[in-house]
């Protein structure tokens, strides 16, 4: 604790003990070691001609720059600080003393930033440790996210609001019409993005099911989780954060997309497109990918790559339409060998008005099932077909039973996923007025969830084996 | 056509117009063109002190090698010789001409090679065309494979046979159960290993199926299909074969696996654990992807490559304990935003024994769901739980939802992916006394479906950006 300034204890391998687990690495961590001051401590920064006061608070996320401490003030708010070689920081005397909350956050905004809107949801991203109460704290305010992430101030001006606070795994339909009019509330006050901060288990299908609901959409909107919560050394949650809010705050993009990490480590993020991407890990942080379908952005610290211009959509003044209806008495059937005909004809007594199959290969299904299904469309009921495979194309155009489940009026769809496959019958029901109407739709790109043509080479792990 | 001998026609960029199409290329294509001869004509071959003489047919495949040519006797069985480069070819008098065969292939076998059984089950891979007719052919008959993949006789001893002929959408419970116990009849007659051609769009399941009914197994199965019928120039039937009865007939492996490309081009080929593999693309020839798991082995040409040696079980002396049954009374629930009880309590009222759940995430499913999945329990009715991310594993420790699912009985499927839970707990139901036993063996590994810790780094695609 007595190192002289200017020496990086990280660097010469010396651990500082009471401060290891705070989240503070760097140049930020050496000024406070030199300082001995640990968390809790009282303390004052002189930079730049300004004096902060206030209390050393951890922070709870890693990954995140070496540059800010975050100081609880004497007024209760806390406040990121940014440090510099020439701050100076010493001890104060007294400690830890914080007052309730009691008003909304101060905050100056700085008018040369873009001003973004952040919803929470729920989900993995929303939770965090309360450091005086100890509590897990389901939502994010403003000033939630200012303690956690100082840095989203370098980023954006930012208005936050808790949307709703549950699980992922619980979400209906009637949650994505809520999400998609709050989001449309938003874009109306003229903010230039939204972030919202999702639960992953489901965050691929609301991110299909506002990509329908938000019509025309002028601003980009992208979803951001957490495979990790921000109470662990491994968070996702602050990179995820920042990246989300400097890509809507800075990119020629008008999508709904899910940025999430790119690779399991902190290198880089992707944004995916919302009707092309889906959870395909339980707890990897890179757990999102497109499918057939390349990113639409690699993030990297402040920089911004575009990945697939050509399809983009971009910021315009076009007035948002939105649409936030969906029907809920959509069923999805994923087949497998012994599946019987029960199944189907469940969903037609049970009132359903579309089933989307998830078929093998092509886009097939057991022979056994044609009669149920035949007389399920009879019925009125209508049947999308798509694969299990994930990757690649339905084609009911090689084999005789695809041609025969198109005859019977089967509508295949495309290279789009099963899941935006379902989001977008449960939308177009909704929304549309005739059965042959559905069927037309559900083939055309809407929002760009069908390509033509597959341009995407990329699928398999290269196992450099 | 005339071109000096020894000079490669495709080396010099000439094209050969006769043989275009014809299937053959390098030293091959050069002796026929610089003989003059196109397919249809009748030749003479003299090697090594020995006269062929016969009608020259086109090879049907691609990435077949360069140096055997197929011919047809006057006798009407096709021949595959082997060229080398001191090889005669001189072109005949007459045109083509073949009897209809009649009696079955007296192909003498070479004591020096392991036997091989070659059982066909349907599908693209076992569809040809016809030469004599212009039909597709459906079934594989031995003389069927050495006329179109001559290298097959440089491999093994191959005894054929065909075990059923359907497209593998519509496999049922059924055709696990002949499909095994033909397979171990042909173990039992003292094979070295035996290739089971099948239709791709169900062939993972069938996979899995025969894992579990051939205990105790002694020696290699492994699957192997096309996703390109071989009248295509693309076709990957032939160098799947010789990739298939390569490996069965030389690797010291006893595991049912699949082989399939495993790259876009004819590089090379990887054998899957037959319970860790899944088709992921519905069209490309890479198709099969192994999951949270490595491939066990990689062939390329004549080598073979073991890549996870540490749970592979060898070939050995113990006897083959054939468990062939499975209840077909098993659901598969993919659970979505929107999935209603309805569909639990359609299983519980139709008599179902088992369901496995593909959940979200760590393996969860929306709350709503609980009441009817207690019910099912209650019920009598065994529930997996696996995760719709595929990659990855289950842990229902970690979220209050999981432990509450644990609570009313619901089984945790590890790192196990969903068909394969499917597959397992249709042959548990079956071959298993108590619902206790059904509990306990789902969640331990019995032929590698599982693995107590993931050490599989790989799961995203690399896409350079």
């Amino acid at each position: 604790m007595s190192e002289p300034a200017g020496i990086n204890l990280s660097t010469l391998g010396v651990m500082n003990v009471a401060l290891e687990g705070s989240g503070y690495s760097g140049l930020v961590l050496e000024k406070l070691s030199s300082a001995g001051i640990k968390i809790g401590d009282r303390l004052k920064v002189k930079q730049d001609g300004r004096d902060f006061d206030g209390v050393l608070m951890p922070r709870s996320q890693v990954g995140t720059d070496p540059f800010h401490i975050v100081l609880k003030l004497d007024n209760g708010y806390n406040m990121g600080v940014k440090i510099n070689p020439d701050s100076q920081i010493t001890k104060g005397k007294g400690v830890r003393k914080a007052k309730q909350k009691s008003v909304e956050t101060p905050t100056e905004d700085n008018p040369s930033l873009p001003t973004v809107s952040v919803l929470s949801t729920g989900g993995t991203i929303a939770s965090r440790v309360d450091y005086r109460t100890g509590a897990v704290n389901p939502a994010l305010t403003a000033q939630d996210l200012y303690d956690s992430v100082p840095e989203l101030r370098d980023y954006a001006n930012i208005n936050a609001k808790v949307s709703m606070s549950i699980l992922s795994e619980n979400i209906l339909m009637s949650d994505w019409t809520k999400i998609a009019k709050t989001v449309a509330s938003e874009i109306r006050t003229g903010v230039d993005g939204v972030v919202i901060a999702h639960g992953t288990d489901t965050m691929g299908y609301t991110a299909a099911a506002l990509s329908f609901a938000l019509q025309d959409l002028p601003v980009p909107v992208t979803l951001v989780g957490s495979q990790r919560s921000s109470d662990r050394p491994s968070s996702d949650a602050s990179l995820n954060l920042i990246g989300a809010t400097n890509l809507v705050g800075h990119a020629d993009v008008a999508e709904v997309m899910v940025l999430m990490h790119a690779q399991s480590d902190d290198s880089y993020l992707y944004a995916h497109r919302g009707t092309r991407v889906r959870k395909f890990h339980t707890s990897r942080r890179d757990a999102f990918q497109s499918i057939n379908s390349y990113p639409l952005f690699k993030v990297e610290g402040i920089d911004i790559e575009e990945l697939s211009s050509p399809l983009m959509r971009r910021k315009t003044d076009r007035k948002l339409k939105l649409k936030p209806k969906f029907e809920e008495l959509v069923g999805l059937v994923k087949t497998f060998p012994g599946i019987k005909s029960d199944l189907i004809n469940h969903y037609v007594s049970s009132g359903y008005r579309g089933i989307v199959l998830e078929g093998t290969g092509l886009g097939h299904v057991p022979e056994l099932l044609q009669p149920s299904i035949k007389n399920a469309i009879d019925s009125g009921i209508v049947v999308a077909m798509t694969s299990q495979c994930y990757h690649g194309r339905v084609d009911m155009d090689v084999y005789r039973t695809g041609v025969e489940l198109q005859d019977i009026g089967v509508i295949p769809c495309q290279d789009m996923i099963a899941e935006t496959a379902l989001v977008k019958l449960m939308w177009l029901l909704a929304n549309t007025k005739t059965p042959e109407e559905v069927a037309i739709k559900m083939q055309a790109s809407l929002v760009g969830e069908i390509e033509m043509r597959s341009e995407y080479p990329e699928y398999s792990a290269d196992l450099g084996v």
